[in-house]
């Protein structure tokens, strides 16, 4: 973060002035890698649930390239994300769509970097990975999203959003504190567990796979797998035992049914589950038109804090790697 | 299989002809469960990697009926696939879709079926996971999307594909008789081992991701996860570690670049990498504009053997579950 605050309302203001201005959208591909490409597949989710004219695709930035689109064009908005603002992947992303005469949009926490110069249009976030905001990554991407929806075809959800993204702050941090001792109980079951899995359907796959990857895979060095909650009951779930953990997130949206199915299942096949519910958490006063575009944000910070106490019993810092920004690769 | 040969051919047909006839299709949903949802990540793949009008979205059948998507009706087309003909899920989102008007074409190797019953527009496939022929379930899926791409937009792939199709059998056969050595020596190495990450990018995740979840964790009871090569370095690549299995795939399309970085990093780090390579395998003699769309075939196919081979040594029959089929869920 810089020392004066960003200029991230006019940023977001100035992008869907653009994606309003365009002569025909047709599509939005939202790109990134990692926990960026994580943050993007709620959007797709939304677009998907919600746009009449609008196809939405979620795309690691690498594959994305390689994959060149036929209809990426004038016609296409393209959203990207990295935290840093380097990941080259992402910055190559941005110049190959810029190039291909898409309306290009980037969110990045670092001013000046070269995914902030490679796009027409920035956006600064501000981070702070156990706190929520309306500034925040997740958030200002769901923003977006809605913002283009409303500019192209007069959605109505942008407003029901912004009334979410301001009540959920005090929500999250209720639920952090309501939760300690069973972060604590969490951290000391898991302290020399070898394998983790995450599951949720839905806007909060996205979280199930952005914990199993950059979390117990990256940070922690726990073997793991984001499970879709619908793909379960399709191979996944033979490897249920009584000590094999999970953790489940159980949303308030469209998903609840595959939530309960899968949380039936696990929680009587194993000793070992962990469950993050939307409506326990207090999340049942968000209008329910919007709730399950806004439940993973809940969701990834409290698990932010149970992986924080997670690294304290583990004694690995969530900051230690083996590779990454060791060594070129 | 019927003791008379299915009316594929016929069938395939029928459901081409409907998609040509339709008014206007706008999109394609991909629809099924576990097996048979990977089977549709290569046509995902394809239509976003050719289709100049047409929108392609892959969804686990349950995930699909949750989301409902706006855009789905009469300028729809959806795609659906069960195996036996009666995943409830795919089987009530067959009647969703044709409810809502869309066009509605399903892949079942059971005639009579309830999915069979529930569209208008079957198409039976024959099966035999350890050899390889164009009216599998893979290679007729193909067809259909191609043939779609080819209806509505003249796309000239359709023909190329055939004649890979037709290539494939004796070059995987071929490849299986000349793997014996590596599938004894993987079914050795692995016969005690709890984990196993399959890799691979483009159409061929599609592969990574039905070993990871049919195979491995389903068929084998072996922790896994199907990681996209693209995605390695964002977080999954600090689980690597020289003790640590990876079966890698190694294609002849765009996403061989992927491939490459992930392939030569892992191989550093771990001692026990399973390299499946496209070129190797002879498919290099394959036309270079469809050669990604055959690939995965190949794989999936030569895998089942490596898959059979590991199944014996670990005295775990693929057909042994602990739930699936045992029980309600």
């Amino acid at each position: 973060m810089t020392d004066k605050p960003f200029p991230t309302e006019a940023q977001i203001a100035a992008a869907l002035a653009a994606a309003k201005a365009r002569p025909a959208l047709t599509e939005i591909y939202f790109v990134a890698c990692g926990g960026s490409y994580a943050l993007m597949l709620p959007n797709q989710y939304a677009v998907d649930r919600h746009a009449k004219t609008i196809a939405g695709h979620a795309l690691n930035a690498a594959e994305f390239m390689a994959r060149n689109p036929a209809r990426l064009g004038p016609t296409s908005a393209v959203i990207l994300c990295s935290h840093s603002g380097t990941t080259p992947e992402t910055v190559d992303a941005a110049r190959f769509a810029r190039a291909k005469g898409a309306l290009t949009i980037a969110l990045t926490n670092l001013p000046g970097s070269p995914l902030d110069e490679a796009v027409e249009f920035p956006v600064y976030y501000t981070h702070a990975p156990k706190t929520f905001a309306p500034d925040h990554s997740a958030a200002v991407m769901a923003r977006l999203t809605f913002g283009i929806l409303a500019a192209r075809e007069g959605n109505p959800l942008a407003q029901k959003l912004d009334t979410a993204l301001t009540a959920l702050p005090a929500l999250i941090d209720s639920a952090i504190a309501a939760h300690a001792d069973r972060i604590a109980t969490f951290a000391e079951a898991m302290k020399r567990e070898p394998v983790i899995y995450t599951m949720g359907a839905g806007a909060n796959y996205a979280t199930a796979y952005s914990y199993a990857i950059c979390i117990f895979q990256e940070m922690q060095w726990i073997h793991s797998a984001g499970i879709h909650a619908g793909e379960y009951f399709h191979g996944p779930f033979e490897i249920t035992d009584f000590d094999v953990p999970f953790i489940v997130l159980r949303g308030l949206g469209a998903s609840r049914k595959m939530d309960d199915r899968g949380l039936d299942f696990v929680t009587k096949y194993s000793q070992r589950v962990t469950t993050l519910c939307a409506e326990e958490l207090g999340l049942g006063v968000i209008d329910p038109e919007v709730v399950e575009h806004v439940e993973h944000m809940a969701f990834g910070t409290l698990l932010r804090v149970y992986c924080d106490k997670l690294a304290d019993s583990r004694g690995h810092p969530l900051t230690v790697r083996r590779y990454m920004w060791k060594m070129d690769y």
